[in-house]
């Protein structure tokens, strides 16, 4: 019989740097030909696998898989889709495993959050059930450094580097226009749950007291009435101010700021607008001050053109983990980034169980943010400096990056598909 | 008597390499002591030479003049203030004549757009009529690519390479996720007047029909139903769609996208919002599709970590062109960019009057944009593509560039302030 294959997703929403994990899977597959036969992909994530839609990574040219470490996105396609607890749709597990068993799949690395570690970790308690062995490893993923079990998450480090570089730069630019126009620039940047992308927006400061002056976390219940108390303050005192907003930021009653826009345009739309939009009315409507405001958005997590070198290794060298964790015959584990120093940074791969990681949002500590509520402590940017260093760009043609494109040949399908 | 001195400053909104120009006009000068005396530089642009708050550039050393070319912002303060008609506001033009006189400032090199290439142009003129000598030499200037005569304007290429990049990131992204999740995304561009930034915003495809696949120029009056339509067929051809819209964009009566919102928050506050959520809910409201969108706003303008090589390398030539002119005795002129062959990309430095350049706007061709207005001629590109060619990234510390910080020490006021 033919050596057994194995199976990659990428899962949830993608990052500059998940295709860096799928490089060091792919990479570390194909150096242990005699373990494993070939590396078959999902096709748009776990969808792929539930409609037997399997990319067969072994068409795939040396050059195009070593250049998807340089290329931002999800190379094989991602989902949005969350399979059910057993108890409510079993089929959707045993059709899982009709998959696997018809394509000889013995190994299930799956790259994602934190459900998709829960995911992964069904699969295998499942696959224990009944009685057909498939080896599953999952591979931290997340720009919302939410993991628990790991000092951080591949994708978190490129976005904070891309939203602390953004910050100074458009900082630059308001500073040297105060005088006669724009007093105040906001900036609203991803993290639902957790400020961890907007602290980090601190990492580019030159000295105390550089932009930007203040940070609006989900951590702290907004108070309008401080809020501009420090804005008025930080314009008198710098001449202009520079505001980073988590679009998680929300009111004393756990209200995202952002649900208070809903006017209609002239269209008759619902304005649903960002939260960027609100806060820098707002500074305008109460204190005068010409506002500019930015949302970052999908630009900010697939900025791969100046991703953090850190990052990126990082995020390869899990991949490559999780082929050796599978080498070694571990099920339903996870590799991980252990930090064993600041400064200089020094980090190395450990393992979690998968049970111990599932469904846990690791929180920004308090012990990050100052007392006022509006600025990151020296804890917090010892924590966040390390994961922003180092550059790794892209190699460019043009003027533009050359980003790898795959060819994506599905293998042929062995089922019915009317499961 | 001392040499004479000449004055710079920096006028306008400002771009990633308006400094590089600066860097151009600063090493000149020094490197002809002969001629110049100091350098003094205008704290906040043409503010500072009438309330004689003259930066003294010859305090600062060789490395932060250098690194002049690798920062973004104006590095001495810019300004939006255009001095009003003589017939006006005869007395402005005069203080700053008074300000030359005090100073012994013979030489004035002003870094800007039209109106700016206006201001100098006038003083040219003031200066021969009160028989005192001051040679003004514009350097162009401008994100909007808009000055006649010159090829293209420095600061355009940048903004035009960092559009070009983050379009095809975020378009990565948006492919990667379509199956299950956002399937629109909108990406918002500054060209108040012109779609020239937006146009750039095509440079990055590697394919025909790749993203961007809906370009919304000021230059072509919006269509609900046209876009509506594109908008359907895209997402049921490709799974998603990418469209780029200008700041400017403007329906059929000339009216801006942007004005029809004005909803109210729920803190009372008139919704100003940019054009992308407009558009963004105009298409989920339609058509169902799930929405994403970015307003880039000042880190467009702001991003010297990936600025254009070949932009960078024009401003700083430029800036030395101008002191080349005086050097030869000329007033009243801007040295221009002349374009040689397209591919490769060959160009040289000329220059133009003053006259010929002030208060004209440069729209773009026609024939630039093909005939459904969505889209980018080839004509189009061929004109677009050298412009965003070669990178020349900063140097990095600690993860993040290494941006100058000048000491900006004032010169002694010599005059009565309160004129």
């Amino acid at each position: 019989m033919s050596k057994p294959n194995a199976f990659y997703a990428q899962s949830g929403g993608v990052t500059s740097v998940i295709n860096a994990s799928a490089c060091g899977v792919i990479e570390s597959i194909r150096e242990n030909r005699n373990t494993f036969g070939k590396l078959l992909a999902g096709a748009n994530g776990i969808l792929g696998a539930l409609s037997e839609e399997l990319i067969d990574t072994s068409l795939e040219t040396k050059t195009a898989i070593a250049n998807l470490r340089y290329t931002p996105g999800g190379a094989f396609g991602s989902c949005r889709y969350k399979l059910k607890s057993f108890e409510e749709n079993e089929s959707e597990y045993k059709r899982l495993i009709d998959v696997f068993r018809a394509h000889n799949i013995r190994y299930f690395f799956y790259n994602g959050g934190g459900d998709s570690q829960d995911t992964a970790n069904k699969v295998s308690k499942l696959c224990k059930k009944l009685d057909f062995p498939v080896q599953c490893i999952g591979i931290p993923k997340t720009v919302d450094n939410d993991l628990p079990h790991t000092d951080c998450c591949p994708g978190f480090g490129s976005v904070a580097k891309y939203i602390a570089i953004s910050t100074r730069e458009a900082a630059l630019d308001i500073e040297s226009m105060c005088a006669t126009s724009t007093k105040v620039f906001v900036l609203e940047v991803m993290g639902r749950h957790a400020g961890w992308i907007a602290a980090s927006s601190v990492l580019a400061r030159e000295g105390e007291g550089d932009a930007p002056h203040i940070v609006l976390l989900p951590e702290i219940p907004f108070s309008k009435r401080n809020f501009l108390k420090k804005v008025k303050l930080t314009v008198k005192e710098k001449g202009f101010c520079v505001i980073v907003v988590s679009e998680g930021a929300r009111d004393s009653r756990g209200k995202f700021l952002s649900d208070s826009g809903g006017g209609k345009d002239a269209f008759g739309h619902l304005q649903l607008g960002g939260v960027a939009p609100i806060i820098a009315n707002m500074v305008t409507d109460n204190l005068g001050f010409k506002n500019h405001w930015a949302v970052a958005d999908y630009l900010q997590r697939s900025a791969r053109h100046i991703a953090s070198g850190v990052d990126v290794e990082q995020a390869y060298q899990l991949g490559r983990a999780a082929v050796k964790l599978a080498l070694q015959g571990k099920t339903a584990v996870m590799p991980t980034i252990i930090r064993k120093n600041d400064l200089p940074y020094r980090w190395s791969i450990g393992e979690v169980k998968l049970s111990k990681v599932a469904n846990i949002e690791k929180k920004m500590p308090r012990s990050y943010i100052d007392a006022e509520g509006f600025n990151i402590t020296k804890k917090g940017i010892s924590y966040l400096a390390p994961l922003i260093k180092g550059e790794d760009f892209p190699k460019f043609k043009n003027g533009v990056p050359i980003y790898t494109k795959l060819r994506k040949q599905l293998v042929a399908k062995k089922l019915d598909q009317s499961w």
